[in-house]
């Protein structure tokens, strides 16, 4: 790990960490669209992949601007989120169940995200770093949309179908 | 992991990752009291230790509801984000930058905590398990309080002084 004895390192670090934090959900996604059953849930996912790849993009262009490189941060807390997710993917589980689950899952990314962000938009306030701020402002909106986005989804369909599935429907 | 072949089962494994993840948080929480300076910061992780035990015999009772127990059932997700803040906990890292990079993890963790919680109170909605709902309700309600108070934490003084820290001052 770099160095953090000032603000605006501990600032890159944590923004190295989110960058590899997205670089691991583009490559679990696949694994999550591939195990989806619900044709919304799967297009949910597809469209997070393409978002989660713009905002890999956002990240790597506050870099630029603070004139600094991602670095090899490895982002513990991501490890451990896919790692639980991948558990829930056992073979005996239910479709609709499976999808159930990997709404939670997702949903444990995605706050992930949100607090990620969360702490670097107000690191990057403090820092007066406008247009970093304006661009991890922007990952941090589509977190929170694709949050919203899946919680309409259990409570919509998702959530009934796997309780169904419990009766032997 | 046991099966997961029905939604009441599902529920119960994500019951226990949930209680697993609490009894990790017990045993994170006192470092991060000894590592936080900001006094008002050491009280709010003082604050969520205590209430973190009251959480995990509301999930405890919740099991009893069920009649099951809650097995052994490991977190990955919290074991990650541990690991992740324990990384942060450098001896080079001057005490105000380490209250503000202490106050993001924790945010991770509570995030963590608003996703299961949230996932978990939809499901008991759908299972119409009524009392385990409540109980649930009243942790989800704690972890965003704690999440909200830690971010007025940040902006009425830890991040200023972190910034400040890298002047010099």
């Amino acid at each position: 790990m770099t160095s953090m004895d000032t603000f605006e390192k501990a600032f890159a670090h944590e923004l190295g960490d989110i960058h590899n934090a997205e670089k691991q959900i583009t490559r679990a996604l696949p694994k999550m669209i591939r195990n989806a059953s619900n044709p919304d849930l799967k297009r949910a996912f597809e469209k997070h992949l393409k978002q989660t790849e713009q905002q890999i993009d956002r990240v790597e262009r506050c870099f630029e601007i603070l004139g600094q490189k991602p670095g090899r941060t490895k982002c513990a807390g991501m490890e451990g989120l896919v790692e639980e997710g991948s558990q829930l993917l056992k073979d005996d589980v239910p479709g609709p169940i499976r999808d159930a689950l990997l709404i939670g899952a997702a949903q444990k990314v995605e706050h992930y995200e949100i607090a990620a962000y969360g702490t670097l938009c107000t690191w990057a306030d403090q820092l007066g770093a406008t247009e970093v701020r304006k661009l991890l402002g922007q990952n941090l909106s589509e977190e929170k949309e694709t949050d919203q986005k899946l919680t309409e989804l259990a409570e919509a369909g998702v959530n009934v179908e796997a309780a169904a599935a419990t009766d032997g429907n």
